[in-house]
């Protein structure tokens, strides 16, 4: 597998992209389209909050069809907008099938930024329009789509790499977005990924589930779960390898890659997280279980205490077994292990259950560091599972306390 | 029902209690201790974290017994400390035991502050051959005490009813301490009530259930849940009504009574939450059962989302519908009707699923007022639970950033 330079949704073969500023935000690139020049087989992964955005309902009712393009707007998440909103979300979807001489049914569309405001249709009628004919597939038509679907996040993120399956040269890009209200299944996150590898579609919806569930669905920014959280993958074949149809070496391959996608998105959209200024990264051994050992980790990324302790480069360890001990997981805390890391060094805080007196100018120094690694080790079994979140800042009060001004 | 005058848990006839220095925090109040002149019978609601600090292991395994007494601490929680942490709680037992000649196993012990670090059990123990003799049925005796339990608390929580149970004068007296990491099941919440009604064990620990299900268990300030959280009842019989043995009418005045208390105490908590400005009541109505109310009314006052958008005066109800959205409760998000509520007015933002375009100006005048009611009306049944919580500060970034120092 090899990383690309300057990878992202137009290093396979056949996909094009561009970001536009269309008048959603102020002076700032806020819609993205992406197309497949052929039929794509799609795959989508979408929020569990029981409100869903308009978008999210059209993209599960379409995602089983041959995809041809996806609309994206920033600035307004058409969601909580009753009927019109659903209109609306088709009617994007039918603007951009009619310019590529296909159905609104080929269309997906992703929406995200300020809830319960109808979308100004016109701007966005008007955008697809302009921004059809820019779609490119340069390095400029991926870096634009990138950016355009920003909006609290401080950098763009995206990523692309190259496998070798059956002797072909098969590319997987991908670019994300997220930031704010991200939470365990993707709260506001929008992830797309393209590929020319040849799979089907069960196949391809198989590979990103698995991929999502220990990625998207570990990271934690606040713990709120966005009405609108997508992650869409479209496989349009061209790479030519033979088609990857059964749990075979091709398709473990495959999803290596697509994993290594994913999570590199995913540990960015946590360490760019609204107001953060560190990356945590949780992670549980020696669980009961794989399912235990998840809700453990996440539950200690998502601990406002120990985030904001992480924030003051606090070594307050006892907030990490806190928060293992509501996870809903059990275990015995006389049998847990914490340890703090960073590049540092490495700090031993409890022992198999008893407090270690420890040295807090070492402690400080390993949490001075950007990354903060959190080992917790049990003695119940040998599953392991790994979160990753940020810390709670006096920014992350300040732009959520007036996002929508 | 009378609301008393600088009522407190010495209100009841037959209690003394003090709060005084002892060297566990500087130059403040940190240890009380409450006593019955005669045994009481106890009841007791406990931390769900499967993390239990040592008091808390101790009092679960002696609350069913008659009870003399109640020692306090605050600035360390003996929560996370291991074996020694065990013999610390006990030791403390003991020593007020010994003051009173009776068994350790006839007191209780609490302790709330810093997780991890072993009491220092010299200044426990003179603190309590000091704190003994000052122990008083005065005014002075009741506040003293609720002082020294407080953390980050800003002011001391306490109140006082009489009632008039078949004749009898009743009185009820609560403290509790609140502040950071209160959730659902009373995260690092200490509450100790007194009572001179004369009611069974199995009674009094019914009532109490009851009580701090729609009251304590509805709060919320961080989403974490403390290893201490504890909340104690007494009742040591000297207001000579007829014993309540059943759920008669005597015990349902004795509920409200006792729900009055916690509710005052409860509310008192969230509001006086880290860094908190703004009190925030939730109320659900029309749901489909008291489960899913409770739950839509607790994800709502837990958001970080929405809890800064209150500090910020942004009527940004959209993440109100998200929160209710991943409560885990089933609704119709079309059937939803949700209003904001202020003592400078109402407004009305979504009718039945359809957002309002509303005066961002009333909105913002009902959402500078201290206490914001949010309406949540379901179209599903005829349940409603109301929740409390506090904004999301600055200052609770500020006040956790460093906890320790």
């Amino acid at each position: 597998m090899k990383i690309m330079e300057n990878g992202s949704v137009v290093s396979p073969k056949g996909f094009k992209a561009w970001g536009n500023a269309v008048g959603l935000k102020k002076d700032k690139k806020d819609m993205a389209i992406i197309t497949s020049d052929v039929p794509a087989n799609a795959a989508g992964c979408f929020t569990t909050n029981i409100v869903k955005a308009a978008p999210v309902h059209w993209d599960m009712g379409n995602v089983e069809n041959s995809i041809r393009g996806i609309v994206v707007n920033s600035g307004n998440a058409n969601a909580c907008t009753g009927k019109q909103g659903m209109k609306d979300a088709e009617d994007t979807a039918e603007k951009l099938a009619s310019l590529m001489g296909v159905k609104a049914e080929n269309v997906l569309v992703c929406s995200t930024g300020v809830i319960g405001v109808n979308l100004p249709m016109n701007k966005i009628l008007n955008g697809i329009d302009s921004t059809y004919p820019l779609l490119s597939a340069d390095i400029e038509g991926g870096n634009s789509a990138a950016e355009a679907i920003m909006t609290t996040d401080t950098y763009a993120k995206k990523v692309a790499v190259e496998t070798e399956i059956n002797g072909k040269t098969v590319t997987i890009g991908g670019m994300a977005k997220g930031s704010g209200m991200i939470n365990p299944n993707m709260a506001t996150m929008l992830c797309f990924i393209t590929t020319d590898c040849y799979i089907s579609k069960a196949m391809l919806h198989k590979a990103l589930k698995a991929c999502v569930k220990d990625t998207f669905n570990m990271i934690s920014v606040d713990g709120d779960m966005s009405t609108n959280d997508t992650v869409l993958c479209l496989a349009n074949g061209l790479a030519e390898n033979e088609k990857i149809n059964t749990q075979n070496e091709d398709f473990t391959k495959f999803k290596e890659a697509l994993k290594y996608i994913c999570k590199k998105l995913a540990i960015a959209c946590a360490d760019d997280g609204e107001g953060a200024t560190k990356l945590i990264e949780a992670k549980v051994t020696g669980a009961v279980d794989k399912d235990s050992a998840r809700k453990i980790a996440l539950s200690v990324v998502s601990s406002s205490l120990l985030k904001a302790a992480i924030f003051g480069e606090d070594a307050n360890w006892g907030r990490v077994l806190c928060a293992m001990g509501y996870s809903g997981a059990d275990f015995d805390p006389m049998g847990v292990t914490i340890k703090f890391r960073s590049e540092n060094g490495e700090i031993l805080l409890m022992d198999k259950g008893t407090p270690i007196v420890f040295d807090e100018e070492l402690a400080a120094n390993i949490l001075s560091a950007h990354i903060i690694y959190i080992d917790m080790i049990l003695d119940e079994g040998t599953s392991h599972a790994t979160a990753w979140g940020c810390d709670l800042t006096y920014d992350y009060v300040k732009i959520n306390g007036d996002y929508r001004s």
